[in-house]
């Protein structure tokens, strides 16, 4: 059972797991299968399927599938228990409670999200917004977090495309400081703070990537990380799970076109992308009645190009080497 | 020129330092000159030094150095200028003043940190004890942080045993939750939140690693990395500054002493350490009246053992696959 853990010098909380690797050799070193459980006719080498976009007919745990979903199998948090919050002395933790799923994004071994077809795309973000909604049920779940490392140095450990959902009680710290933000903000200016900086970066228009009929690509005015790309719905939305079937076309179009394009500029480097939606509503905290018109959903970017994140990791100070204005520009300019 | 910005989404500000590489491939492949600059005789490789602790009638930028300090060749900040603080609509930005140093630890080119003698890592804590005092002198620089990247995989594009010094107009976000932590804890208790957590931990004793006379060495209860050690001054004391003679011998000694335990045990990892020290007090912050008192200065050092940071660095939620009990008694028990 893993702990989830908060120390009083910061105010963040760490996910424990002693489920995983334990020796240090083993946590540089982690064994890949020879044959891969992602692939159909392997669904028996996966925990059973929690869901699956498949053929009418077929059946669950079987070939068929376009997009399929499972629990990992060296789950980070688990599903079943209560929280159990204590504080031992200064310190606090609580149980390991949460969801860890893996989302197969295609049944092809060797194809990269930004080349699956329109049709497929759209699964897998249909995929992704049923998952949050599932989850949100659980009261006891406050944050569903949606992410992709695609390549090894990325945290990939496995090549077949595949996303992940990780389901916590607590809020991730960026999440939070964007929340908190975003909610100051809309106190002191009764606008959305996203809202807002996109509509003076589209004036300006240095920092733009892309744009599309629902959704516009950006790099940050402050980008901790050279070439990373945020992508934001133009009309205002706190959630993923409120995107229409039309968004969710205009999405994937979007994501690929920005992945292609990365591609092209810094030759096919490793990813991770993170959904920053709202939290779970549905144990409603007080904090949250204006969320809907203060929190801005949007997709972060982040190729792994550097490999300064060494102090970085003990500050949270970062030097970007690259400027956002020049990453946009040469992305802007690349025809993927 | 590079300069610092932030964003109004996240309160941290982050260096772009156009300096450096621009093109995707020059992050990634760095070349590493073929005549290492950090060794005697090629002095002339580096820019002028700043300070050395050299044998009595040596010349400066020649051979004779035991240790030598000179501005970094590729540096994030620099010091010419004023900040120049400016808010473009709803962005912060000033310009990238500041101090990038390397600190060379030793003449030989071939000899690690825990390597070195007593003596000679008696005077690389002294060259960053004087540093930062030097620094503190520009009351533009609101916090030098002293840090040491120690392998490929930690940073280090050099592989001469060397530390960075980087002396910036603002306080890393880290360093700023912890200095507001603490000051909150002081506040609310009385007491310094260091010293009360050191003493619980030594109640229990399990995640104590090492003590000397004046140090101890422990994981901390919620480590966000696995084999993350923690070296505090069991005496209070805010800066790094303070340190006597007596206790430059004993910090020398449990430094080297962690680095070679960790080396048995996970295998001579990469690793990064930052010194947490007050930050300056000369531009006097009202806020850090009590600072002497709340604030208690530690060494943070991470051995680079996981490649899972992809997500972490966009969610600032962190996994630790090792509890720090586990990391605590391995490293305990490993005879360096």
């Amino acid at each position: 059972m893993s702990e989830l853990r908060k120390d009083p010098l910061y105010d963040r909380w760490v996910i424990i797991s002693m489920e995983r690797g334990k020796r240090p050799g083993s946590l540089a070193l982690r064994k890949v299968p020879e044959t891969c459980p992602f692939c159909p006719g392997n669904e028996a080498l996966t925990p059973p399927e929690i869901t699956a976009d498949r053929e009418p007919g077929t059946n669950p745990n079987e070939r068929g599938w376009m997009v399929r979903v499972f629990p990992n199998r060296f789950p980070a948090l688990m599903v079943e228990g209560d929280l159990k919050r204590e504080k031992p002395g200064l310190f606090e933790r609580m149980r390991g409670i949460g969801a860890h799923e893996v989302v197969v994004e295609t049944p092809e071994h060797n194809l990269p999200l930004e080349k699956l077809s329109e049709d497929q795309i759209q699964r897998v973000m249909r995929v992704y917004r049923d998952r949050i909604e599932d989850l949100h049920r659980d009261i006891r779940l406050k944050y569903v977090l949606v992410f992709k490392n695609w390549g090894d140095q990325a945290g990939a450990s496995l090549v077949h495309s595949h996303s992940q959902i990780i389901a916590t009680p607590i809020i991730p710290t960026n999440l939070k400081e964007e929340l908190d933000s975003s909610l100051r903000y809309f106190r002191s200016h009764g606008t959305c703070i996203c809202c807002d900086i996109i509509s003076q970066d589209m004036k300006s228009g240095e920092r733009i990537v892309h744009e599309n009929q629902h959704f516009i690509a950006r790099t940050a005015f402050a980008s901790a990380f050279p070439f990373q790309v945020d992508i934001f719905p133009k009309a205002h939305s706190c959630s993923f799970t409120n995107i229409s079937e039309e968004e969710i076309s205009s999405f994937g179009h979007i994501l690929q076109t920005i992945l292609k394009k990365l591609n092209r500029v810094a030759d096919t480097p490793p990813y991770n992308y993170v959904i920053h939606t709202a939290p779970n509503l549905a144990p409603r905290e007080e904090l949250w009645h204006t969320i809907e018109k203060d929190f801005h959903w949007h997709l972060e970017l982040i190729p792994r190009l550097t490999r300064i994140a060494g102090f970085e990791w003990g500050t949270g100070f970062y030097i970007n080497p690259v400027s956002p204005e020049e990453a946009a520009q040469q992305l802007r300019e690349a025809v993927p």
